[in-house]
């Protein structure tokens, strides 16, 4: 997917939330316990329910990886449910030197390798250029980069001084050399004023992925305020609070009621920030 | 595996290899492409092959994930087959916000969840402490720290300056206090004497896993000069150079010559510097 189709689909959504599907499945409603793919299942329904609200879905790549062979099938039937005109994200952080990232590229974007079709993945930043480039080979594929995590622990190594710049800083700084606008976005858990006009003057025109919204604390308004820039370049994430809107019966509907909560405000900041 | 399990072993065979289990599909002997699963069958003709000479075996991950749920599943009979007595190493470089950590040490230590039953997992560090601390919740089983890797790109970020210290030296530093040499190792891509003494006054007790030894050129002698410590603490990984060193049908022969090799000149350290 193009910047520019992407941006549309943002338009016509008045949304830029990103559903995270982070399926466990020891958190889904029981009833589905008797189908032959819970995990699927769970997808299927809560996809169908929030789809209008939503631009991007992002399976944490972990729930998957931690059911062994079957939870890889539940996640490759998950992204071909997926209708193509919204935006995937394998939130994997991979990262590895140049020849092995390569594989991690072809797990995520290569379908006639692995069955996977993502248009984006996340990439840990600590190995550096050759371990990011091998993404950046696929047409009209995405690197997401970690700059800032919104974890207790991203201040234990991003957040300290390299000179004048938080490490998470340099890494934008650095890898804006990497690629332009249209492959690379950045994943930032930040939701204050200062660090988001910082990270908007080293990456003016870039999409940002921030999760930490909703469940996790973060203020929505003041990520549209400071982030927001001309072609939107938010996608801004919610898990927990969406898919386990309900444990009962009636979790897709909660599921959907809770989405568009989300895109009712995010078009009204589309209006006025925009 | 404990420490002093691990350094049993390393004294009865008189060895420190790893061999890096790197298997690829477009690599592999054309004549095991009849087979049902011609990974696994590979992996264990190289694994009954090496075992005499090899403390410990490592899959890097993307290998495997490349080829989606079949890929998985060689993986997993991989790992079953294995010797217990060899410390296995799922060379993942995982990391990710506390509960998804919890779920990537679930993937690769709890076999009732995946299947998979790692006795280690190498980590990224960027995201920090609670990215790490899920991994060190299993009883005998370790995290393997990136620090330095062996590959261009360590000089992006790895080898950048914080105060006095060089960014990887702030990892191994910060993360001392995580865990100790009972449960934590580093990957240290180093083969120069200045960075693997400075490293060595920061981790003393820490085994290292060493790569970039044979095929990308390291000194196994430097490296074994200036890393080992009284409990050998060193696994120097040989994946190429081993599993591809024939590719015709005698390709498990040369990796057993090619093994013992390597196990001869480490025998001959061991008695030097141990």
């Amino acid at each position: 997917m193009t910047k520019q189709q992407l941006f549309e689909q943002i338009s016509q959504k008045n949304s830029y939330l990103c559903v995270g599907l982070d399926t466990d499945i020891k958190k889904i409603p029981t009833h589905l316990l008797k189908e032959k793919d819970p995990i699927f299942e769970f997808n299927r329904q809560i996809i169908d329910a929030t789809i209008d609200y939503t631009v991007a879905y992002k399976p944490n790549i972990a729930f998957y990886e931690a059911l062994g062979a079957k939870g890889w099938e539940s996640l490759q039937k998950t992204i071909e449910y997926i209708p193509k005109n919204c935006f995937t994200i394998a939130d994997a952080k991979r990262g590895d030197i140049g020849n092995t990232s390569g594989l991690y590229a072809r797990t995520f974007f290569d379908k006639s390798s692995s069955g996977l079709d993502f248009d984006s993945v996340t990439v840990a930043p600590y190995m550096g250029r050759d371990s990011v480039d091998p993404f950046l080979e696929f047409d009209d594929k995405w690197v997401i980069l970690l700059a800032l995590t919104s974890n207790a622990g991203s201040e234990d190594f991003q957040q300290l001084s390299i000179g004048d710049k938080f490490l998470f800083e340099q890494v934008i700084l650095t890898s804006q050399k990497w690629a332009d606008s249209e492959r690379m976005m950045y994943v930032v858990g930040a939701t204050k004023a200062d660090k988001l006009l910082k990270i908007r003057e080293l990456a003016p025109d870039n999409f940002l992925l921030v999760p930490g919204v909703g469940a996790q604390g973060g203020s929505l308004e003041e990520v549209s305020r400071y982030g927001m820039n001309k072609h939107c370049g938010l996608l801004v994430n919610s898990s927990r609070a969406i898919i386990y809107a309900s444990s009962g019966e009636d979790f897709a509907q909660k599921a959907k009621i809770e989405a568009q909560k989300v895109q009712q405000e995010m078009s009204k900041y589309l209006a006025e920030y925009l």
